[in-house]
């Protein structure tokens, strides 16, 4: 480009690394960068820098917390009997979102996957297993996404649990609720079809 | 929620206030941010600063630079007999990318319009003026947006300009290449009716 401001492109660059941020996102963004006051700025970097020192892994669930141990796992209120294994913290967000489940949380982060070479071992099943020795769990919730990877590794948990005499659940499959039949596809309808209920 | 990062929510909040952003993209923008290492964290925070801190306008055409005057208005192959107006500094860089324009800048910061009560007096138009005093100056393009403010704005500078005896040009206007007809507007194909050219 004959003219540039390094700077700026820099920053644009930066951006432009983010997932869902395109060129022109991330131009836009760098503009609004601009436009902003000298406390929003401190208030934007403050907060970059802070996320990235204060967050943690939840000592018990692996989630993400700013203790040593989560609020969910932390409190009182909260059905300590089950657990509903997730592949990231989002999904733990997403299930807290509906307010309909009041049990903990595992949070494995990631799945399964030989083709990018995740292994058993570089999810935090070690962990799942050793919260399950004390016999207070009795049903472990499969909540991996609806994925192949997430389809092995609820496969894959739910083997190794059985044998611990402990209930193993997998989340229903469906049409999503506002959906348009017309655009589902044959496996998701296949799939309700099979699960279908009585009203 | 039952369940929240106070300080993440803080950073999703920042995130989602930039344009283009909404809720989702600013949670996984977040979790990026999470998944950085130190070096990385250190220089997003320092380009956002930098930015912020470096970046200033042009002393003479007000586009933005990191130096007193920009690198278009200091090079000695630009052609100094053209000034293309534009309402912002990211237009600026939409006609530098088509490499086909070689002549000056001068950015507006804007564009009249009563409804947000920018007037005639919040833009660089005295600055334009005073630029034009040496009579170095040949063609003045106005290139502000085809919209009703960009309109406006190119017709009140257009008629201060005439009396200088400076030619006044104005963009185009029809159809985008790569469109498709059918979708046009009826007043971008009017205007592609009225400007037809031989071929």
């Amino acid at each position: 480009m004959a003219y540039s401001i390094p700077i700026l492109e820099q920053l644009i660059d930066e951006f432009r690394k983010m997932p869902s941020v395109g060129t022109k996102s991330a131009e836009r963004m760098a503009f609004y960068v601009l436009g902003l006051s000298d406390e929003e700025v401190k208030s934007l970097t403050d907060a970059i820098s802070g996320v990235h020192e204060k967050v943690r892994q939840c000592a018990i669930c692996r989630n993400l917390t700013e203790d040593e141990v989560c609020p969910i796992c932390q409190s009182d209120t909260r059905d300590k009997t089950t657990i509903c294994v997730v592949e990231s913290p989002r999904d733990v967000l997403a299930f807290e979102r509906t307010h309909e489940y009041n049990g903990l949380y595992h949070v494995l982060h990631g799945a399964i996957s030989p083709m990018n070479s995740v292994g058993p071992d570089d999810l935090t099943i070690k962990e799942l297993l050793a919260r399950l020795q004390d016999d207070t769990v009795n049903e472990v919730i499969m909540a991996t996404n609806p994925t192949v990877e997430g389809e092995a590794t609820a496969m894959y948990i739910g083997r190794l649990l059985k044998p611990l005499g402990i209930k193993v659940t997998r989340l229903a499959y469906g049409v999503p609720v506002g959906a348009d039949l017309e655009y589902a596809d044959e496996v998701t309808l296949t799939r309700a079809l099979t699960g279908r209920q009585m009203i």
